[in-house]
């Protein structure tokens, strides 16, 4: 677990897309971040107070996160002299990046001497069990996708905000790097080693209050081969009462495979729904969640109402168009 | 690779049960094995001419293989003697035991100090790709299964003896630990990371000539619920051209999951046709094999008459009745 709140490192950020980090924890915990720390030619910015290292620690800030990725995923030189400062002056820090924190001397040395964590979120910090299927208390919603990154995260976490807003019982639990970094804990499944995969997903999402969910981030899909076994993972370790299908229309082929198309939303619903169903029997679909960022307004209602019409269920885009009828079908369920 | 011939090191083994994986390679790969090394009070016997190392390494062994595993997979201290005495004359030493080689300090020096080489085959050695789907060259044949330890890994042996005696193109491709003390090689897909189990699937079944076959030893089954993730990067990253159903007709429930009944042949061969023709559109289910040990003669023979008639498919115990007929219907794909 990660100490809260956060200072949100940009660093030399040369656009705002590579700052996502940063701004997933904007957009989704913003009471998480006191402030940003930018570096001279940044070009991204969260919109929060430009703090100093000193003025962050004095408004309560306990970790620094590099909310940033240069090409390639590495710890520039550049940064250096901020992290180990951070370091000195009391902060944790915590990294998502392929290169891990935990693997440069000198961070790992200040760390030590100060006493201070590296929390590398890329790699499991936990060992996890082998998953045991015993029944647990409370409610689990899991979202699935035709394909990778068609905004799974971004559907469950919609869903846990329009939960929270009305005074329902709900947790976003986060199995991905950038959903770790914004809620400060959660499991990088596509790092848990084979065998302990559906159980780091037990551990997640332990016995709860019978009207509590939890809301689960998927990771790849059913379909996609590459990354396939690490879904049905979630499926059968998350023991879903619910499930959301989540879908992008303009995708030309699978993420990462020109050959392969993508599969139609009945086809995850069919396929998951039988799988999901060996786990827990009473498993339902509630929903389609569409990310229509490539449409235009009218054409984006246009696609839900003909897609809620062909399958029967709500179906919104609920970034865009909010999650209140994806979540009035889930506490229905 | 694990260099061949090996010697089989039998220990102390309190029952034949206990020497399993010196069973396997004895059955399996009889011509990898010079000869077994037992020590006082050993129970087992491979009926292999027993060795001292001098007179295995004369007879040309390469490697001192641990055939034989204690209760809680540890390597006993009445073992060290034996397996310090083989580095020091020149074996590597081999093992699947979940307390590795490499973590034994005394070992692990005197492996250092002579150049030998210890493999502990239940950690990955190699640093897989994640998988690209790209169509591959030869064919390929996976087992899948209706549940864990029900015969995959003897289905696909069976099979690859009876293409080799007929003379046809095969490799037997292990993905656990016995099949790759079997073997000398493979993947231990259990310990593989999330990301990468696929991809170390088709690493492992590359491109091939036209008519050669790789038989797969499936791992766990797609309504497993603690091991489901793994089986599917298998029937993904296998890329199967055709897939042979396991199965064990007298278990009360799923391995190690008292509340989970056994889905049905129909149930995995539906899901596990439907996801296989993400990968390969021409996937088609090829047989069936039964596990028919806790069966009498006539009613092993009656079980399998039955399914056969019921499901129109060629249906054995391969190991028992041989696997002529799930050849035959290979090669016919």
């Amino acid at each position: 677990m990660i100490e809260t709140p956060y200072l949100l490192f940009l660093g030399d950020a040369p656009d705002p897309l590579a700052a996502k980090v940063a701004q997933g924890i904007r957009d989704w915990r913003p009471d998480n971040a006191v402030g940003q720390f930018r570096m001279e030619g940044c070009k991204a910015d969260m919109k929060l107070p430009d703090m100093t290292l000193a003025e962050a620690k004095a408004a309560g800030a306990k970790t620094l996160v590099i909310g940033v990725a240069n090409r390639g995923g590495i710890i520039s030189q550049a940064w250096k002299k901020v992290l180990i400062e951070a370091l000195e002056e009391g902060f944790d820090l915590a990294s998502g990046l392929h290169n891990l924190l935990r693997d440069e001397p000198d961070l790992k040395a200040v760390a030590e001497a100060t006493g201070r964590t590296l929390h590398d979120v890329r790699v499991p910090s936990v060992k996890y069990p082998i998953a045991n299927g015993e029944k647990r208390t409370g409610k689990r919603c899991l979202a699935i996708g035709t394909d990778c990154s068609v905004g799974k995260m971004y559907t469950a976490l919609c869903m846990d905000r329009e939960m929270k807003a009305r005074g329902l019982k709900s947790s976003f639990r986060a199995t991905g790097q950038t959903g770790i970094l914004i809620t400060g804990e959660g499991v990088p499944l596509d790092a848990v080693i084979a065998d302990f995969m559906a159980g780091s997903i037990e551990w997640l999402t332990p016995d709860n209050d019978a009207d509590h969910w939890d809301m689960i981030e998927g990771q790849g899909s059913l379909f996609h081969v590459s990354y396939s076994g690490v879904t049905l993972a979630l499926v059968h370790g998350g023991q879903p009462d619910a499930l959301v299908l989540c879908h992008e229309p303009t995708r030309p082929h699978m993420r990462g495979l020109p050959g392969y198309k993508l599969p139609s939303l009945e086809d995850v619903m069919e396929v998951g729904l039988r799988l999901a169903k060996v786990g827990n029997p009473d498993c339902v679909v509630v929903g389609v969640s569409v990310n229509t960022q490539h449409m235009g307004d009218e054409e984006s209602l246009a696609y839900c109402a003909e897609v809620e019409k062909r399958m029967g269920l709500p179906c919104v885009d609920p970034y865009r168009h909010g999650a209140g009828k994806l979540v009035d079908a889930l506490i229905a369920v």
